[in-house]
């Protein structure tokens, strides 16, 4: 592929580390620009923006966008309306970043497999109470969102034994997998499994799908929430567990981040929090399919792993 | 194989249900004697003893024993004192049992690797404190006794990808495994492990190694103890919480069970307590091996898994 552009990308993140990413993508081009938004002299030099979200100052200076590069899996921090039209966009897949998600997966849902949720809570409480364990094939989990992330959390969770549905929009066939799809097989879903884990990617069908009317079809079920803080409405949340609808959850990420002082998740007993810690990127891993799209953008080919306007993801 | 005697069976726990030991033993006989100690109306019939603890007025008047068989992995709840002279012993090694202490096991060192135990605690404070995943491959762990279990859970830890570590009381070279013995090997395991798992059987030799000497080598080491109470002496690792040697433990035994009120392990908040609900004997897959040493015991033929009385395991 000949390359007649000259790569200069613009990098902008709150939690990645530009150095690391410009000595990644170093190794990846004999000649290369790189700024930050605060460093950035020449905008027209500019053809791709590598960013977690946009800039304060926005990307409409940089008129040469060839294409906007998201650091994250989902693309739902990039607020659309700030994106310049016509700029193709693209997700980030990772294989760290997979990597990552599938061992959080595997701690989720092994610690409510063991009713670790339930012996923490009874700890509290000086309460001692046996409760007979299962094996992983008496278990049932069910992972919503079939993409990337939720096919390999999906397998490797089948490859442990557990009896995985999967559910996401399209029906998807996973082999050893029981696959649903639409709102008849969510309810399903909800119903037949223990476990519940969210990686859907955050668009506008499916913002709040974690409420009410998704709680009142499960039974103590626990729910593993990996996806983003709009998929729960917190408050039903609140409700199914107080109900015993939920019997405890596991969320990874949260409406707004921090978690404001005094939220009801706090201390929580049937809440585990971790702060948005599931999946991590490598610059290391990551820049080799970056690069491969830095080279289709300057080329002018379609972006791998594009999205869609129309899906959101 | 002739078998010239009828096996009869006294059995005797607080844990397992006779109904299922009868029925699942009963399949592998044409003929068998089964009777609890509250039952036995002939103690001269009784030629197997299959039990958890020693029954309460002793086993002193079935003078025809040709085995006991415990229903434990181990046998230390067994007092030698209590137990006939020269009558064999052997210890229960059942699939289901390794099946469920090896789930524990992934269950408790994924939790760790996620560092979920710091999270629980971070969350009680209403704190919120990135802190970067790591792979499996980047965590090691470390194995205390590489008999059935301990072999089980390193190799499947192991191929979980973490970087395993075993230490036994001889050398056990198992592949993928970096093996150690003796005292200097246990504070290489410490120094070197960020996660160490016990399921050593608990013998004088054992007794008390989770103690003093072996934290002070531990940099905010997890332990996780899926032995024995026995093995763990509470007071020094309460020390060792306190100073940071060991970061968090996950107990699934204590030195008295239930667990008393106003232990401090209670409600500590780097100590996760499960009920002593690790590992579960089926007798749907114990039966088997059970029924061959019953075959064994008549015969007169030496047991599988017979322990040995120089080693007490």
């Amino acid at each position: 592929m000949t390359v007649t552009l000259r790569p200069h990308v613009l990098f902008n993140s709150e939690w990645d580390s530009p150095l690391a990413w410009k000595s990644a993508l170093a190794l990846q081009f004999d000649d290369l620009g790189f700024s930050t938004p605060d460093d950035t002299h020449s905008p027209d030099a500019v053809n791709i923006a590598l960013i977690w979200k946009v800039p304060r100052e926005g990307l409409h200076r940089f008129r040469n966008l060839k294409a906007i590069l998201s650091l994250g899996a989902g693309v739902n921090q990039l607020d659309p309306a700030q994106l310049p039209d016509g700029v193709p966009l693209a997700r980030l897949v990772d294989q760290t970043l997979t990597d990552t998600m599938v061992e959080y997966a595997k701690a989720a849902v092994f610690r409510c497999h063991r009713n670790f949720d339930v012996f923490e809570r009874h700890g509290r409480l000086e309460h001692w109470q046996y409760v007979a364990p299962r094996l992983a094939r008496d278990t049932t989990v069910g992972v919503l969102g079939l993409g990337e992330l939720g096919s390999a959390i999906a397998t490797v969770l089948r490859d442990e034994g557990f009896e995985v549905h999967g559910w996401s929009r399209s029906l998807k066939p996973l082999a050893g997998i029981t696959s649903h799809s639409g709102s008849n097989g969510l309810a399903e879903l909800a119903r037949r499994c223990a476990i519940l884990v969210n990686v859907l990617p955050l668009t506008p069908e499916t913002e709040g799908i974690l409420s009410r009317s998704l709680f009142a079809q499960c039974q103590g079920t626990r729910l593993i929430n990996m996806g983003r803080g709009g998929h729960l409405v917190e408050a039903d949340l609140l409700d199914a567990l107080a109900s015993g609808h939920v019997a405890s959850a596991t969320l990874d990420v949260t409406a707004v981040e921090p978690l404001p002082p005094g939220h009801p998740f706090w201390n929580h007993p049937r809440v585990l929090l971790t702060p948005h810690v599931a999946g991590l990127s490598s610059p290391a891993t990551a820049a080799q399919v970056v690069a491969t799209n830095i080279r289709r953008a300057l080329a002018g080919q379609p972006l791998l792993h594009q999205v869609s306007a129309a899906r959101g993801y």
